[in-house]
């Protein structure tokens, strides 16, 4: 190895090597940051606002002429508003992502615990749930399309089994993951208990006798497949005219299998906002 | 507790609750079996075909008017295919799984690690890479769309460190996943190829002295940004007329930071079977 | 950024820095290679052997006195051996490893998925199984010290949630991971149906209804704590004479918590070829 | 199905299953709860504490002559303690645990993300570094056994490659964990200095020009084999009294290959409090 004598770039008059120009005529959708994991506060109704840790993405489109994005202007973007971030500053921020980055479209992901006290059903006993949340918007030009996710960890308790067995029924954790969008500000706090009350039981983290029992002959009394489990929550999503749009995923980590049984729709309401023909429309 | 008498459920006239009529009017998207490992075989150009390990998904489509699908037909379609699973073989899985599911709609997707032999730059020692491969299948009616994906791991050596420092530069691995529709049948180990030639290097299990010089020296000879290496790769897909669309990401676990940079772009042929207005079209 | 000319390493006398002698006098217990992907073929009652995907990690002790380890020949010698692991073959593997890297002490960890066919309870309907196994072997000088592992899936079914509910029991899946010393050659298969036979019931990958039942009210019929899972798989452990030290790991994935129950013993016997003081001697 | 009629367990007078005689005379060295996922408070020396989402696992010692131990009450611990979590108050977290459980031993796990602000090399850009950290705590009797761990992200290049190469030398990220016990109480911010220090470059959230400049000379002014860095960081830990005992472990994602460089040592103090004959004794 030669190591060669220190040459004439000493940090003065860099060379911007993103800067230079691209012959290849392709255009990048995404480009930028993923899996940047920072401390944010959020939006919590019970305290104000609650302090959490994202995995974050920051993207912006790269037009066909520009050889690379400058990676650290989008952790700058992040420092400066991680205090606050909740679904109305996001459209500002991607403001800033898409000036800062001269850029004509930018993408932002927040994926964080979310935590929230509940009490056990009979005794009252208090406890944190955690759900896994995330944020994600896009910003065109001047148009903001933002979603907001909840995945809620559920009781199921499998209507077959227990039809057709003489006692007893299995059942086990499911998730259920719902992303809408939506037209004036909600509650993530709202959209959870949505699901939960759509399930054979909720999840608690601390049950004490009294509640255990309660929970498990609830659980009886109200068998689900993950098939009416995303037919339920689809049914409430669907009264509210305030989501315009949404997904719901259910996943049952099986009791009596090793692999999972799971469910999937999307819905898009026909009048909305971003009205499109969605696969449950026309039934 | 109070266990009940044996009752008349003794495995005659079960009732099929599957089966059941469901009133909500609410077709799913997609209903069925999520994260089974199962043995398959794999088509493979230097030995015929090779055995490895697939996470399975699979799906159908389920009817507003039923309440549940049959969870355990999913896995003996499985079965009865898992020894021959090809591009040419998924289009009667699919055709299998809708019949003996009913369904209007089924959905298949495969991932797994595929090896292949590699010979090192200079010594020519032969080893083993391991590539994650996915293998995806839609069935709507008469209608498949079949897509194949590789993710492929790589070296990139940035070239704005290359260009500002008097020596050295910093590089790392990277992963670039590419998934594709094409025409005509192809081999997934040409795609490999073509990604790994579009990197700063390819890498290797073995690699002697002589061969790891020519592999940091062939890195820096060649700085490649996330965005060159989907350009790159782009370039030579679209030259490709038998892949009527792709997408590529591209993302480096950078050496310098401890998150990723991340590139991405999707491209649909104007004139192909799929023809879509896509992000890359009218440039 | 200057490029230098081309020196004098072209591939002769290249320096062997690993070589050279490092005099901070600090030896390292593990150096090698972690996290290959690597295709293996291992032993399988049923059809003599099975191939499989395994993730392997290989260390060699290193002398004070050395500056590092030569990477590449643990590849080599892995690829040498791959066509047949097995504890009979480990030895041999560890030795080699001593020999190439000319080490005191040789590593060698292996974990990959181990399937077994498996038929329904009722209805004998026939499916794949997933275990995910490892064997371990350290030698350093003559002695080689090895031992098997099985993690196996099973149901759960809660003796509190039984006894204080008028009706129903939470239950859910569970893994059980049991790690073994052994003076004689014994089959993996035996191993895994020694744990499966100490839960509240067994998983399948494919059940049909009068499969189902069977399940459900058996589970029902055995109710099962963490607790009573390892001390089931315990007293079975202690009865055999073969297995000279061994621990056990129950986690449930709880149904009606986010988080895991989890118990944990390890026993030594005291006549053992590998006697030690354990934590259950004594008792 | 037959539902049973509603029994006498209505809440009062519930059986204690937990508590009933076990006759099967083996002691369970850990049962307790997993994977709880909990906000807690962490010190911190630049802000005083530092809110996080830890990951915690809590077990206690189970008496042969119990069936069970209380789930419940861990997570009731875990509740009163979470705004203060220390090394100083694990004793007192402990010894709850083994008053609220009954038992004679106690062990409590935290994994958790810290934050650190750092400034860039040059231009002192400031941004949020992310560390994953790890607090243990056994109790058994009167005695504590604590230990402390952080994983620390760094950049590692090739001596090797440098030396051989015409020019270039191929670099990656590497990750150190470090586990100590010690006397007196430490900050963990000086810990994972230390292990920055030992390698070939630190790691940022955001570098402008200038610092990558500095940065990926720096990395090739001081290249290290993950041998090098577990030595360097032994050196320091070892020159410090107040580490009794400690485990270094470092791995490298190399960015040639697609596995990992690996190396690990641990070292006990001759005249320590918890001094045992340790590997690394008498070279």
């Amino acid at each position: 190895m030669v190591k060669p004598e220190s040459g004439p770039n000493q940090g003065l008059n860099m060379a911007d090597v993103q800067n230079q120009f691209d012959s290849r005529r392709i255009k990048i959708d995404q480009v930028g940051v993923k899996k940047i994991h920072y401390p944010i506060n959020v939006k919590d109704r019970a305290n104000g606002s609650q302090r959490t840790v994202a995995s974050v993405n920051m993207y912006v489109e790269l037009p066909h002429h520009h050889k690379g994005t400058h990676m650290s202007r989008f952790i700058e973007v992040l420092s400066v508003h991680r205090h606050s971030i909740t679904t109305s500053t996001i459209p500002s921020i991607l403001s800033d992502m898409k000036a800062r980055l001269q850029a004509e479209a930018a993408h932002l992901e927040l994926t964080f615990p979310f935590f929230m006290e509940k009490a056990a059903p009979v005794t009252g006993a208090m406890s944190l749930m955690e759900y896994t949340c995330a944020l994600v918007g896009t910003q065109t030009g001047e148009e903001t399309d933002l979603s907001v996710s909840v995945c809620v960890p559920i009781t199921t308790l499998c209507p077959c089994s227990r039809e057709i067995s003489d006692y007893g029924a299995h059942n086990q954790r499911g998730e259920v993951t719902v992303k809408v969008r939506y037209k004036q500000f909600f509650w993530m706090e709202d959209l959870i208990r949505l699901v939960e009350s759509s399930a054979s039981s909720e999840v608690y983290s601390l049950l004490k006798r009294a509640d255990e029992k309660l929970v498990t002959e609830r659980a009886y009394d109200n068998p689900r497949f993950v098939e009416d489990v995303v037919r339920e929550v689809a049914v409430k999503l669907m009264a509210e005219e305030n989501f315009t749009w949404f997904s719901v995923a259910a996943e049952n980590f099986e009791s009596i299998h090793n692999h999972s049984a799971y469910a999937f729709l999307e819905y898009t309401r026909p009048d909305g906002p971003h009205a499109e023909e969605g696969p449950l429309n026309g039934q």
